[in-house]
């Protein structure tokens, strides 16, 4: 029997890549993607054609209200998306929003028996955003060991993240080797109800640089300007 | 000018005097309830009360949909409440709700500009719930320290534990000086929808004994047997 493990799964191309990596590692794959009211849920219908087609055993989406806090471009619809690059920590950046997902998964990860979590953080093109940081997955890690019933009797969670230093290039890459089908991928902030792309935010023009770094063709959909 | 707090509110007596403790301390008070699919769904009406009587500037109530992961005698109608004492991690455990609530009254409190997020666990009483001991609360606070813009920036959020290492009669006593009415708490794991108490599970005897410790009378409405 394969060990079973928690994928958070986006519906984006750093997502997808993880769960491949987990099931080319031989883990049953259980996903999970979190709508928390972000502006751009057309991932979320990516999020579940990706699991079915990349093997997942089950795919659940848990919803999260978070009551109007607000907080993100990506949770405010008064805040705009930028679409030129900023320094330090971006307006896209979600109050707690690894710490919220990874606790989903956490719970869920326990009622499984499972002791593996994988998410697709990336601390090169996404280094403004804190919860992407090795440092705080290993915090989170030792926070997880002392939270649950199955940490507290000697089998803690591990939080794994392949892709964390990893180029967008390298990524793209090794999710082409493994079969991902990154036309189904959704990366753009405010992608449209048919998840096409604006090509003008932040994740949108990392994620173009990367198909062209990696000189492969850019299969993304974008919407007519 | 106050300083903001988050309390994490459930309903119950614990909360309900961590939220008094909160407020004679000087912090303005944004009180946060998390619905996660409890049976127990009175609470969360006990909570606005509390909130609206103790002076709450604000009180919310975050919706997070697990999606039918259960795993907890609280979240899912197969698994029973015990009634009779039990050794070891109770089946009255959800995995890693302290984890989930924190991670939500931290996205919540970076919105607000706080740094203090205050929750009612208890060493004592729930020894047996792994996520509420010390060793669990200091590691989530070093995660939140790097998970989020304001750690990053050098404005770390302490959660606090008044409450830690009470007994429930310190509990009580401590509650009543503060003007607490107990008799709005509900703290039963199977109470009716009029917020009645059951008397008989964990949660209401662990209450009923601290009435008793306390030497003061018990006001909590229990339904006819």
């Amino acid at each position: 029997m394969n060990k079973a493990a928690v994928i958070l799964l986006s519906g984006g191309l750093d997502s997808a890549t993880t769960l491949a990596l987990a099931r080319a590692e031989g883990f049953d794959c259980y996903a999970l993607s979190v709508a928390y009211g972000q502006r751009h849920s057309s991932e979320l219908q990516a999020a579940a054609s990706i699991a079915q087609m990349l093997g997942a055993l089950e795919h659940r989406t848990m919803r999260v209200d978070l009551a109007g806090i607000g907080g993100s471009a990506l949770t405010d619809s008064n805040i705009a998306v930028p679409e030129t690059p900023t320094t330090g920590i971006p307006s896209t950046y979600v109050p707690a929003r690894n710490t919220l997902m990874l606790a989903l998964a956490l719970g869920w990860a326990e009622v499984l028996g499972s002791q593996d979590i994988f998410i697709g953080v990336n601390a090169v093109d996404f280094g403004g955003y804190p919860d992407c940081r090795a440092e705080f997955i290993g915090a989170f890690e030792k926070m997880a060991a002392l939270a649950t019933r199955a940490g507290a009797e000697g089998h803690p969670c591990r939080v794994h993240t392949p892709l964390i230093s990893w180029t967008k290039a390298q990524i793209i890459c090794e999710g082409l080797r493994l079969g991902v089908d990154f036309s189904s991928t959704v990366s753009c902030y405010q992608a449209d109800e048919l998840g096409r792309a604006c090509g003008r935010c932040d994740s949108c023009r990392i994620r173009r640089s990367g198909f062209e770094a990696a000189r492969v063709p850019d299969p993304t959909r974008y919407r007519p300007v």
